[in-house]
């Protein structure tokens, strides 16, 4: 019966559809129903509407089971990122391990000796030990300029959506702020009760359904660009909150490395497909408007629903 | 600075909340402030308000890692968890194996000879081949009678959702239709291209970001209770869709026995809040309104951003 299986991840991965119609309709007209799919949308598309991985805003973490991608996003959070490049530069995480994976919620990784001010691994030159709270930014920052394009399929945790710069924003005009929101793959810096608590030492990253309750509640810095299987493919820990019960059951961290400091041969070949790109608007249409296996097309997306595609540089 | 993992760890298990109004606000004004924290209401509720398994619609899938329950849904689909039932009587899975783990998506199990009819393992005595497709019943069946509880929140995936019977429910009044949706652990049926093409023999569970998409278009049949984490804490396949490249990667199933024929003493003392119970709304709310760590309320949630708790028989 393995073709079942095989049907059902077609389905899931390679969404056939593009269409016109942008906003959500109670169900797509013959006239919405997909002609391409998301392969032949990828396959056909300019290679203006991809670029590089940006060397300054690019972490490198290296795992025994292989290599992790980080893309950070100092447009939400200035501080937070600048202190993440000085603690990368210095070699911080070097040797510190995973502590902690929370079945349906995070992926933590930082110093197990973080608690004992005594053993605690000191921070290295140039890094912060305290940083403002970066939980928003000013909407004007994340405009059209900034190449944000916003989704037009209304959601619940947020009365503005789309995607920046390849991250996934959420957006109050009311307020007149701006947020990477916590969708799978994004990273953000563990905090304490005060809200100027995080460093960047701390990090976590979502490996379940979105937990969109944690927007405006803490900093998020990056999202996963590759490799997220090695932080999400982890047992989970036993004890409260996913914490590791024993040392030995810790994931150790080889190295993580700011993509500048990496010898230019030895750098990854990777793209990122843009936000603000053809290609990405028809992926979106691709998975509003279904087809093929699919016999009830949904009309509609959330910015959690839709990862941007990164792809082997040609 | 292992306190910072505490202190969000905190924030993602232990929603702080009691409050009245369940209309989505801007901002929850001083007023619904949290009193009571998610572990203060469970700790409150009343017996009446938890119940046991249903021994014909309980499945104990059993690994080499531990013990997976799963609650059958037959009110979303009589026909595949008829069929599920005369599978599990027969032995159907006993040996078979977990032969898929998608990022982001779903695990999957089955037998990894079904492709060839000659090794395919045969069907057990009072288990069908061909099911009718049952991706969605009269909303009328999940009604107030149901126990069917309306969520106030709107979201963009349908125009209703709610809890019923312990299971995330979404609904159309237009169509009149029903359906047990794709959130976190919600284990549906696969299928090839054919609406029918289903027969419950493999089975998957979501294990990331809900894929509200496939809804309506493949017929879910109950939900995880317990176990989950034995289910999402997997390595990911290396082939194509998360198939696992090579056969000893597979997990093997030791066996999937109903809980009817599981002897009354080794039966699992594992009970299920009601989600037609003033616990049950009081958690909601505590995840709306939420306090203490959190200095943003979103005021807000959705059927898949909330998972009913179980408990051991006190």
């Amino acid at each position: 019966m393995k073709h079942l299986a095989l049907a059902l991840a077609a389905a899931g991965l390679l969404s056939t559809a593009f269409a016109a119609t942008p906003k959500k309709a109670a169900r797509p007209a013959a006239a919405v129903v997909p002609k391409k799919t998301a392969q032949d949308i990828l396959a056909g598309s300019p290679a203006s509407d991809w670029r590089g991985l940006d060397p300054e805003n690019t972490l490198l973490m290296e795992l025994a089971t292989g290599q992790v991608i980080i893309e950070l996003a100092p447009r939400f959070a200035p501080a937070h990122t600048a202190n993440i490049r000085a603690l990368a530069r210095g070699g911080y995480w070097d040797g510190l391990a995973i502590l902690r994976v929370q079945d349906n919620f995070v992926t933590q990784w930082g110093d197990p000796d973080g608690e004992d001010a005594a053993k605690a691994k000191p921070l290295p030159a140039g890094a912060q030990a305290k940083l403002p709270a970066e939980f928003s930014v000013p909407l004007d920052k994340i405009g059209k300029d900034a190449g944000f394009a916003k989704l037009p399929d209304a959601e619940g945790w947020a009365p503005r959506t789309g995607f920046a710069g390849g991250m996934p924003v959420a957006a109050d005009p009311k307020t007149g702020q701006a947020w990477l929101a916590h969708c799978y793959g994004v990273v953000g810096a563990g905090r304490s009760d005060a809200v100027d608590s995080s460093n960047g030492t701390e990090l976590y990253v979502v490996i379940g359904q979105a937990p969109r309750g944690l927007d405006l509640n803490i900093t998020t810095v990056g999202r996963v660009l590759k490799g997220m299987e090695l932080l999400s493919g982890l047992p989970r820990g036993g004890a409260a909150m996913g914490f590791y019960d024993k040392p030995e059951q810790r994931i150790g961290i080889q190295r993580i490395r700011l993509l500048a400091e990496v010898p230019v041969e030895e750098r990854p070949a990777l793209q990122v497909l843009k936000t603000e790109s053809a290609t990405w608007t028809q992926l979106l249409d691709a998975r509003r408007y279904r087809g093929g296996w699919f016999v009830h097309s949904p009309g509609y997306i959330d910015i959690c629903s839709a990862s941007v595609p990164t792809r082997p540089r040609p």
